[in-house]
């Protein structure tokens, strides 16, 4: 399965694309869409719709597997990552692709054995999974990939479970 | 001129179009968007993002004024309406029309004369700036004619600023 994992973030969006076959995970395109945080807050929304739009176009993921957005207050940046996580649900709704969030806990703990990892524990552990070249354009790519593997390794849990039964 | 104004909201978002010719205010166009809570975030962003660009395509407005959203903690509608506000702001980009964005109490004291006007007052004046026949949907399409009637009052300013210099 190929699945498309979605840091959002509106100064930096990372994203992440990850084919499974056969257990084996490969990354397939890694890349963060940046915008300038001078420009208009709609500008910059667009640009990323656009881009993330292009990229779901050119991968085809069979899932998108999003960083789920919480609250926090006397963030600067909560409302733009709050809005940019809408534009990125929003992508994925108009190619009609499954769509399921990951709090960024769960997607620590299923990388890296720990939900409290650091950045550099999810990274590393991204690396080690994807076979080596991974993870080298920055730490929200990275938690990209790891949201992506997180989807593979719970629809593998979850088609065991089937089996299963 | 014509404006469009917008509150934003996923359950319920309040669209309002005005026009100003001579001094007289016009309520053109006032509707409630709404979508089931039950449904996917990312169909129902996607539900209110094509309304939108539909409504803008029809009635073509100068500029869109937007509600400025604010992190409220403990408000389970937060996040919800933070990226309903982005995909209102995403929307009046791909059409390439200016926004602004007013927060409340900017709205309230344009239409009613104080930052603290409850729901019901800024109805209330909303309908006497239009003429009687507007607010007659929800309070949320009230509150966007409000913000479109306050743009509206704020660009008057502008040009009759830049007259006297």
């Amino acid at each position: 399965m190929r699945v498309m994992g979605i840091d959002p973030g509106l100064t930096r969006m990372g994203v992440g694309v990850v084919d499974e076959r056969a257990g084996t995970l490969t990354c397939v395109h890694e890349e963060t869409i940046t915008t300038q945080p001078g420009d208009p807050v709609g500008t910059r929304l667009n640009y990323v719709f656009d881009r993330l739009v292009a990229v779901m176009g050119m991968f085809r993921p069979e899932a998108v597997a999003v960083e789920r957005v919480f609250l926090k207050a006397n963030s600067k940046t909560a409302i733009p990552s709050i809005q940019a996580s809408g534009i990125a649900l929003l992508a994925a709704a108009t190619h009609g692709y499954p769509v399921r969030e990951y709090a960024p806990a769960e997607m620590k703990m299923a990388i890296a054995g720990t939900g409290t990892a650091v950045k550099q524990q999810v990274r590393y552990m991204v690396r080690q999974l994807l076979g080596g070249k991974a993870g080298d354009d920055t730490a929200d790519s990275a938690d990209a990939l790891g949201l992506a593997i997180c989807h593979i390794n719970s629809s593998r849990m979850q088609n065991l479970i089937k089996l299963a039964r």
